[in-house]
């Protein structure tokens, strides 16, 4: 009879679970064995496992079903600690299968021997440890049921070695979806009310609401009311582009946030939360509603948001449907020319984007003007850097790569950023995948310049600003992405940018492209910031109009 | 008033903290700022936390004090916590400064909230939020004679950003180290009794008593009694070379460690616990020792180990003093010519290794003959993997070159290893470390593929080996190496090895040798494994003669 490691990958199998990012150690040899038996699982191998589960990540955004991730323990566990932390803040499935010491050797202490539920608790929804090859397949089933079930979740199941290696595990069939809780009708009633403010009022959309057919259904809503359709900040994944409606995502500073929340009385969230500033800074409040601003959550990720939809657009008191809402028309940015800058490289995406794009920012600094230059572009998903925990980037970009193999995927990813998780490079050549990974170079944690201002720390001099500069000695990436595989370029010019991108797009596969930029902000450019950012992706015509003018926004 | 980082910061820096390894986000950019404050804190930016993490165990290894580590909320612990784990299992005192949100802002759940409490329980032997600036200097006293105290700890204190910011917090001063408690006589007696055996009892060291003093005491009380000197399988630092004691390190496959212990009946315990196998197996049992074979406790890393040996020098029952012990003589293996494998490199190590070198062992199956080839060479220090997590070599090998400027670093790193922490490159180069990581490329997880040989797993095949391939595509470390600032070169000959280390050893700077080697057991030779490997580390002349007439052991 074989182990039970084979029943539980046909159990994966057929339960919809069918590839695994992993990075496996002894506890995990039986899965491993158990690949060639089960030939439907795709076991996608990865260096560090920060990157698999990063991938489970992309993956789960972009097809909407949870991976596998295979890992060593609690220090493989560990090391995916921070992308599941941005995973669960996502509210994607995720299936992490941890391997352990068979379970007589527990007690031994060895030296790989640690509290892997402890390590597991912060990110995971669901947790349970396996306590038999017999239950293994049933435990299998229900943390592939809890991590689809609304809220969508992390589910982690440890596995001892020798509940893998002993005989007697059944595959089993079945994920038993429990229903989604509808909202009650006050909800409905108290978004329906809202509404009726008008421009005073906005529907803020977060999570899957950014996306169809949900995103359409809103976009309908306000037409109708006159309400203001917002949309979070970091989103998990959120469709934009030309024919799409359009939506005015909230700004990262919060000085910028309150200036757009400023008139708001009445605020309905849809899968969204309160907004709040990401960071607190001294003697400023972290809150950005304007005072006497009511809110009211018409629906919870915990809750069927396409009946409550549904049920508020129904709503009588609801003006009538007047046709369709307005949506993004197609506008691209001309080439940009002359010296490279953050701001060309946007640009630069604005301007080849293709059709259906998946475009990864975590790009900090340099990434703020990619929505404005992308706005008009032909429709595209943007997954963004949900739990603020850097090192997403290039592991998020090969998970969506593999969820959509016919679909290009581009990477924006800051210098700082990309070190955090450069192994992600390797497994996309090894998987043959294409994405254009755009590193920003600008040899500076920029971010952090910028907060050591806003936190107004004093005495931050030379000491301090050396723990900002990425300059001494300088990162190389494209002798770190061939060092990979990865075939790379570096450009320094608009053009030789451009030419990199259109090259890139062309020949599929993965690669990187190095662009030497400066910062973004520093100085006079800092205190132009708040202006400069106000009008982010505030997009409707006037901006789309100054794009398409090569007028910088 | 300065902003109470800066009091933390000479608190630190008073108590004998100076050195912060830290990769620091805008919670932490207080204690950024007040670097400048406090100019005799040196801060070493790493690019990843679990850079900063092993960097601080390998200082603390070396130094014998803690270095801090500053880290961004829960999600930069997390990153940190595998070499966190290894540093736990070695033993050593580490200081985490972990940045939380401000106290008001950890309500609102915003995007990088976690329970960093919950993520630092594994690895922390001393956990504490600081509630306020007044109490701050005094937890970072308290956390830092905790960490000191033994056994020395990981210590890991929360410093949320108000607490930072605000004003009002005083340095404070003393570490009040609590004494370390004795052993009681029956210990004593006990060990004195065990040792009567003779040649069927062994002394155990581990932990601290692998260097001097200890190591020298234990090595005389053995050569009293006839007693066996053994070594646990990976020590957190251990001297050895000519003029030391030979001590006997017991083996990481458990059927060899099994014939080194086959013929004990007493073994006594100086800083070092029972031997088990690393992992389990099935059908196997994983105690090592045979049965009737009696264990005492001399002494454990919480009691007085110097004061445990002294006593037991002088017990009674002891035979008296006859000379020193049986010391290392010097022996180097001649220098390795034609094709190069891993047994190659490191005879060239045995070979060049220059005085007072510290060798980091993160080679896994590549550096299985490097205890047999660096016996007789100039007295060093060895550190190896404590805890099994793998992506310590080159963190610990920055963090020992930082705690000893005038001394070589060499790690001997798998290709495999080398890619969980390549990061610690660049900081190697920014700070202009004298290290030669050597990187051992077989181009697989040469470990994986013994271990799943010995676990038994059946049907692994062509997929399940896909698992350990790193050819697909080859990593090239030379370009990586350069891709973050560190001169690299390869070698695939014998000659062209030992060139490029005699280079390497010659100029001050970081260096990185890509060594091309096969895998060092497949086929026939994983069937003679045991041979090949029983004679390991048992090193007394024969073997080093066996070196020196350049023998394969």
């Amino acid at each position: 009879m074989p182990a039970a490691a084979q029943a539980l990958l046909r159990t994966l199998v057929d339960a919809g679970v069918d590839v695994c990012f992993s990075n496996p150690g002894t506890s995990e040899m039986h899965f491993v064995a158990a690949l060639d038996a089960e030939p439907r699982m795709r076991a996608v191998l990865t260096l560090f496992e920060g990157v698999a589960t990063g991938a489970a990540d992309g993956y789960a955004r972009m097809s909407g079903r949870a991976a596998a991730t295979l890992l060593h323990l609690g220090c493989g566990l560990g090391n995916g600690l921070a992308n599941l932390h941005n995973a669960r803040k996502a509210g994607v499935p995720v299936l992490n299968i941890v391997g352990d010491h068979a379970s007589s050797h527990a007690e031994l202490d060895t030296p790989l021997q640690s509290d892997i539920e402890t390590v597991a608790r912060n990110v995971s929804g669901w947790l349970r440890r396996s306590l038999s090859s017999e239950q293994l397949c049933g435990d299998a089933l229900e943390a592939i049921a809890a991590a689809h079930a609304a809220p969508a979740k992390v589910a982690t199941l440890i596995v001892p070695a020798d509940v893998s290696w002993s005989e007697g595990a059944a595959p089993r069939r079945g994920v038993a979806a429990p229903p989604t809780p509808v909202v009650d009708d006050e909800a409905v009633q108290a978004a329906a009310q809202a509404l009726g403010a008008g421009p005073r009022a906005a529907l803020l959309l977060g999570g899957r609401a950014l996306r169809a057919p949900l995103l359409q259904l809103a976009a309908e809503l306000a037409a109708r009311t006159g309400a203001r359709l917002l949309g979070e900040v970091f989103p998990a994944r959120m469709q934009r582009g030309a024919g799409l409606p359009v939506v005015e995502r909230l700004a990262y500073l919060p000085e910028l946030a309150s200036v757009q929340l400023a008139e708001l009385e009445q605020l309905v969230l849809l899968d969204a939360r309160v907004p709040v500033s990401f960071f607190a800074y001294p003697g400023k409040s972290a809150g950005l509603l304007a005072p006497g601003c009511r809110v009211h959550a018409l629906a919870t990720p915990r809750e069927d948001l396409h009946d409550a939809l549904r049920r508020l657009a129904g709503h009588p008191r609801l003006p009538p449907r007047r046709g369709p809402p307005p949506l993004q028309v197609a506008a691209r940015p001309p080439r940009p020319r002359g010296g490279l800058n953050a701001r060309k490289v946007c640009q630069a995406l604005g301007h080849l984007l293709p059709e259906q794009a998946i475009v990864v920012d975590e790009a900090q600094t340099s990434g703020v003007m990619l929505p404005a230059f992308t706005a008009g572009a032909p429709a595209h998903d943007l997954l963004a850097l949900t739990g603020g925990a850097i090192g997403q980037g290039l592991p998020l970009a090969l998970g969506a790569a593999v969820a959509c193999p016919g679909r290009p995927v581009i990477a924006l990813v800051g210098d700082g950023a990309a070190m955090y998780t450069p192994q992600a490079l390797w497994t996309m050549a090894r998987e043959g995948l294409h994405v254009v990974a755009v590193v920003l170079n600008n040899r500076a944690y920029a971010i952090l310049e910028l907060e050591l201002q806003r936190v107004g720390a004093a005495g931050g001099g030379a000491r301090a600003r050396e723990q900002f500069d990425l300059a001494r000695p300088s990162l190389d990436f494209v002798r770190l992405a061939e060092g990979m595989g990865v075939s790379a370029r570096r450009a320094d010019t608009a053009q030789g940018f451009v030419e990199a991108l259109e090259h890139a797009l062309a020949h599929p596969g993965p690669h990187l492209i190095e662009a030497l930029v400066p910062r973004a902000y520093s100085g006079l450019k800092l205190r132009l910031l708040p202006r400069l950012l106000s009008t982010l992706d505030r997009l409707p015509q006037p901006m789309a109009r100054a794009i398409q003018r090569g007028v910088a926004p």
